[in-house]
């Protein structure tokens, strides 16, 4: 059987499930390696894959009989067939963190079953990577990389942030990446005071911060990077937020190690953003995987012991409302001794010329 | 007041309701025309936009007085706030099909009011488009037929599938689009008989059908194009299929008109595949806009009247598993005469040559 599919059977013992329905399908590509649509059912007598016709051919080339995963087209089964996977009112799980409130109700309708919550079982047991998954995440990270050595090497003058971003997304796609991690975030000037701004067509311009945040997906999984570059000069009151932010995120990542708390360490930081009256507007980071935003969250609200061999993203940031705002952000691998950067691109200043 | 939050207060009335919660980010732009994360809560006293620091500073931006929305840091209200937008057990409505169960019960907890399913409420309003809606449909149709017109003039010997679905990509977002619609398929020879297939290294070849299907975005407003044009040649096989598709397509666009029932229309469709021994393996259409998928299905399932003003994606194709397929799809305007083509180009045979 296919191990992944083989831990989640065990884990339904202790848990006193007999079996779970599996909707999330990043989940589903997580446990199957499966991307088309459909859902996972776990029975006490077998592993279901309910596609539909669009699918069940694709479905059907990719699964081995190894997997032990039998396919269906939904056309194809009955309300006697989707009835007989539990026995009435047996203790099935469902992901009530993805599941719409409609589908639960749809749900114990089709299966008649007891649906029971299982508190993110899944998202919790992807936050440690195996190898293939950190070989991948480093192709990710390696693709984004270059892409940042790239752009500022390449932006001309007149060039608007929308440009910007759409070079950047080419690269990426041209050299080897099958999508992107999320929407990439070109935020030039006074725009880069919104962590989450979208690119405009505001041109960039001598004197501007311009603020980065992009990333490649490889076979799935994500890379997360930021960066902020300045145009032509670089103000003296740029110099000092970067500096702080660098070293905000060389502090996290030295203390963001196997064993570590997450809330005594975001703790730690908050208060140093306190002291220089800097305000605390987004996370200090998170979990990338085969999505850009995963467990863990650090935040000072997670009490959580942070393990060795998840993939974070570190990105302290300061903003200061319609002027300017910095962050620097990496994807890491956390080990016993802190968090080691998987992206590597250079983060001293970078002025950057207009050609 | 801005006047679709106005309608939706109106709405309220017959339905016996004190509020109602919006959180689908897409009803959200519909309603406020904001694409930040937030809450929309329209409460007895007030309308309110209750989104985080990211995004407050873009937010208050962007609402002007007159849409009489006051926006909200999270971090600002306390409990006793979010308590006291209703009144306790008032009865509010939420979006069932959107709302995972998990925010079910948080919000449950929150607002401490009884909380009822609205059934699409959001969703069959916005069916039908207005004069603005149309207009950015049709700049995101212009877009995607350009592209269509670029892309059959530039595949060049040795180019795979993913290359021309970048080379489309590329050409909708240069010339205008905010966006893609969806993620671009490129299906060639075998590979055109799964309807969603996802593009892939296979080398584009002399004899292949390439089946296309893309679009661009404009202001949130999807296109929805699909085409399938031949490889240096036409096989008669082939060519028996494409007009029998096309046929499809023009007795679809004939019928689906003001007051039309889909079900009767899509009954029609079936009994004709069924005659000719062709599996059905999918809807024949769908409602495009915000989003690329919305109401009404096309389906024999739905006993629905169609309206004047849907903008909807009618979409026939004929498959053989592991050999070749067939689909053509347009987005049209449905006016009291039929179904109206908003993209516009070609759909004779269409033979490229690979330079």
């Amino acid at each position: 059987m296919n191990p992944r599919i083989k831990w989640l059977r065990n884990q339904l013992i202790p848990l006193k499930l007999d079996g779970i329905i599996v909707s999330n399908p990043i989940n589903i590509r997580y446990l199957t390696g499966l991307s088309e649509e459909g859902t996972l059912i776990i029975a006490p007598k077998e592993n279901v894959f309910i596609t539909d016709s669009r699918y069940i051919e694709s479905v059907n080339h990719k699964l081995t009989i190894d997997d032990e995963i039998i396919a269906y087209d939904s056309r194809n089964l009955s309300k006697y067939d989707y009835e007989g996977f539990f026995m009435l009112d047996e203790n099935v799980g469902f992901e009530e963190s993805y599941l719409t409130y409609e589908k639960y109700k749809r749900y114990l309708h089709t299966y008649q079953v007891n649906l029971v919550e299982t508190e993110g079982l899944l998202e919790n047991q992807r936050i440690v990577k195996d190898e293939e998954e950190f070989e991948y995440t480093k192709k990710a990270c390696e693709i984004t990389d270059k892409a940042f050595e790239y752009i500022i090497r390449n932006i001309k003058k007149g060039m608007t942030e929308k440009e910007v971003a759409f070079e950047i997304e080419r690269f990426m796609i041209s050299n080897g990446a099958d999508g992107l991690a999320f929407e990439t975030i070109v935020a030039s000037g006074e725009n880069s005071s919104m962590p989450h701004a979208v690119p405009s067509d505001r041109v960039i311009q001598k004197g501007d911060i311009i603020q980065f945040d992009f990333g490649a997906k490889y076979k799935g999984y994500c890379a997360d990077l930021s960066r902020a570059v300045f145009v032509e000069e670089v103000k003296e009151e740029y110099k000092e937020i970067y500096d702080f932010v660098l070293e905000e995120q060389k502090r996290l990542s030295n203390s963001l190690k196997d064993g570590a708390n997450i809330k005594t360490v975001i703790k730690d930081r908050e208060t140093e953003y306190k002291l220089k009256n800097y305000q605390v507007m987004h996370a200090f980071g998170h979990g990338v995987g085969l999505e850009i935003h995963e467990l863990p969250i650090l935040r000072s609200n997670q009490d959580n012991i942070l393990k060795e061999n998840s993939i974070i993203a570190i990105e302290p940031g300061v903003y200061f409302s319609g002027k300017f705002g910095i962050r620097i952000e990496d994807t890491f691998k956390v080990t016993k001794f802190g968090a080691e950067a998987i992206t590597k691109c250079k983060k001293d200043y970078t002025i950057i010329k207009l050609a």
